[in-house]
């Protein structure tokens, strides 16, 4: 079983494991899939995001960020993102991670979530968002180049974090 | 009459009195109120963005930016942002800005335009933009902190840049 905890300098290597097969397919994040070791490294492990790591029997399974998604009259929205190990899927863990996510962003003293480019050929993801409480608030038309589909739709997905009910 | 053209150095002193009216008002920009003239100038001078001033006989009357709204995969949709001299508003100076940075932002090759914060307490704005072709694509609740007014709604502007009829 995994334990979620925030991530340590000694978690990066996992990490960049991940990040690296994520971001190498560019189905779902606006990162180049050539993205250097360093460059992920100041991408996801830069001071203003709070970073989690799911670990199992030592390994890092998935990890997450969250950060505010604008400055200052804006800084009450936090934005969030999350990679899973792909030999880990179908255990729960992407959820696991949103709602981990969703409890960490209250104590933080967020008041709500917002996904600026959730890819709209990634239903599995865009539901289990759904299913977490997130709203499709807008369709950004064309907005995500993806790398075998050319342009595609992406959402906007939002919610408050007023209910304890993740 | 104003022209407007890319912003240099020299510019900024003139830039910055129109930033610090703005955003002293607390009402439409995320940013601080207090906000120094050096953070201003990282935020709105950075290199990665595309600064222009309208000048009218030698003053700064306005300016605007423009810079990519996401990376790689999500950089052929820019952002943008526009500020005018209070003292110039009611002379169509918003629309010429906003006209010459979706010409400005097809010259750079962009695909979209995208506003992710248009405060919904702005109605003047709103609905310049809807009249130069942007659409509401979402409402975020409770996204923007208002000085006045407390936590308020904000709204996702977007729209294609394929057409030349801004």
């Amino acid at each position: 079983m995994y334990t979620i905890r925030k991530a340590t300098a000694q978690d990066w290597p996992g990490i960049w494991t991940i990040f690296e097969a994520v971001v190498k397919s560019g189905e779902t994040y606006p990162y180049a899939t050539d993205t250097s070791k360093d460059e992920a490294k100041y991408l996801w492990m830069k001071p203003e995001q709070h970073v989690f790591v799911a670990v199992d029997e030592g390994e890092v399974v998935g990890t997450y960020y969250i950060r505010d998604n604008q400055p200052t009259n804006g800084a009450h929205v936090c934005n969030a993102g999350y990679m899973v190990r792909k030999d880990q899927r179908g255990r729960g863990l992407g959820r696991a991670l949103c709602e981990h996510s969703l409890q960490a962003a209250r104590d933080l003293g967020y008041r709500a979530m917002q996904y600026n480019l959730v890819v709209s050929t990634n239903p599995a993801a865009v539901h289990l968002w759904q299913k977490l409480g997130f709203e499709i608030v807008g369709t950004l038309a064309e907005a995500f180049l993806h790398a075998q589909k050319g342009y595609v739709d992406a959402y906007i997905m939002y919610r408050l974090l007023d209910s304890k009910t993740s």
